[in-house]
C-alpha cells in the first residue's frame, strides 16, 4: 500500500535519501497550498452567488417578486451557503502541514461528493425555474414572468451562471479527493495489467 | 504501480502461486459479474422511467397534456434513453474477461462521472416541474396543473422516483469507476502516512 515509502527506502545511500525527502517536502507544500486555494474558491463563488440572490428583489406595479418566492431560488440560496461553510473548513483543514489520515481522506471524499451533487442540483432547478420565468409555459398556463421583472430574472441569471462556475469547481474536487483516497488502495484484482 | 504482481512473485514457491493465481481468477470473475450486474440495472430503471414518461399524456375537457410540452420531462427522456444505451454497452464491456487498460478505465471514469451528473441535473429539474405543477406560485401566477391532470402528474412522479434510483446507481458506478482508475496510481507524496 504504501508505494512511495519504499520507493524512498529502497533509493541509493543517504545523501540521494535527504534529497529525495527535502524534494519531498516541496512537492508536499506544494500540492497542499494548490489544494487549499482551490477548495477556496467556491466559497468566493458560492459566496458571490448566494450574496446576489439575497439581494434580488423587484416590485413593479402589478406585484413584488424576490428570491423567497421562488423554492429553487431558496434551495439555491441554502446549497450556496452550505458549500460556502464546508469549503472554508475543508480549505481550512487541506492547508495544515500534515499528513492526512485514511478517515479524514474519507471524509472529505464523502462530502465533496454529496456536495457537488448537492450544488449540482441547485444549480439545475434553479436553471429550469429560470427558463420557465423567461418562456412560460402555455399548455399549462404559465406566462412568463421576465417580461415584467427583467432586472430579476437578470440577477437570478448571474447568480446560477457563477453557481454553475462553483459547480466544476466541485466536480475537479472531487476527483482529487477520490484521487487522494483510492491511491491509498492496492489495485483490485480484476483491473492488474 | 503494479502492486498483485509483486506481492504473487514475491510469495513462496510454484505451488501457493498456483493457488493464489486461482483465486485471483475467481475474484477477477466474481468482481467482473458483480460491476456488470451493478450496469445492467440502470438500464432496466433508465428504460422504465423513459416509457412511463413517454405513454405520460392526459386531456381533459380544457387541454391535452404530454411530457414532450414540458422541456424539463423532455430532457429528463433524453437522459433517460442516453444513460440506458451507455450502461448497456458498459455493462457488455465490463463483464469481458480481459484485464482493463489504463485508457479504458480513463473512459469509464469520465463517462460514469459525466452521466451521473447528467441523470442527477434531469431528475431535479424534472422534481422542480412537478414541485410548481403540485404548488403552483401564485407570486408569478404560474396555477396548480396536477388538479386537472392528476393523472399526468402521477406517472410522472413515478418516472422521476425510477430516475432518481438510477441515480443511486450511477453514483455508486462511479465511485467504483474513481477506484479502479486511481488505484492503478501510486499514492500522491502529500498523502503517505
Amino acid at each position: 500500500m504504501d508505494n512511495t515509502d519504499t520507493k524512498i527506502h529502497g533509493g541509493g545511500g543517504e545523501t540521494s535519501l535527504r534529497q529525495e525527502d527535502e524534494s519531498d517536502s516541496d512537492n508536499k507544500s506544494g500540492m497542499r497550498s494548490a489544494e487549499a486555494i482551490l477548495r477556496l474558491l467556491p466559497v468566493i463563488l458560492c459566496v458571490a452567488a448566494l450574496v446576489l440572490m439575497l439581494k434580488d428583489s423587484e416590485t413593479n406595479e402589478y406585484a413584488s417578486l424576490s428570491y423567497s418566492k421562488l423554492g429553487a431560488f431558496r434551495y439555491l440560496v441554502h446549497a450556496n451557503g452550505i458549500c460556502a461553510g464546508y469549503s472554508l473548513v475543508a480549505a481550512i483543514i487541506a492547508a495544515m502541514p500534515r499528513p492526512i489520515t485514511m478517515s479524514q481522506a474519507w471524509t472529505f471524499f464523502f462530502f465533496d461528493q454529496v456536495l457537488t451533487y448537492l450544488i449540482l442540483g441547485a444549480g439545475a432547478v434553479a436553471t429550469q425555474v429560470l427558463y420557465l420565468a423567461d418562456k412560460g409555459d402555455t399548455t399549462i398556463t404559465w406566462s412568463s414572468a421576465c417580461d415584467s421583472f427583467g432586472g430579476f430574472c437578470h440577477k437570478a441569471t448571474a447568480s446560477v451562471v457563477i453557481t454553475f462556475i462553483a459547480v466544476l469547481c466541485y466536480a475537479l474536487i472531487s476527483i482529487i479527493s477520490s484521487y487522494k483516497l483510492f491511491t491509498k488502495y492496492d489495485a483490485p484484482l480484476s483491473t492488474h495489467l
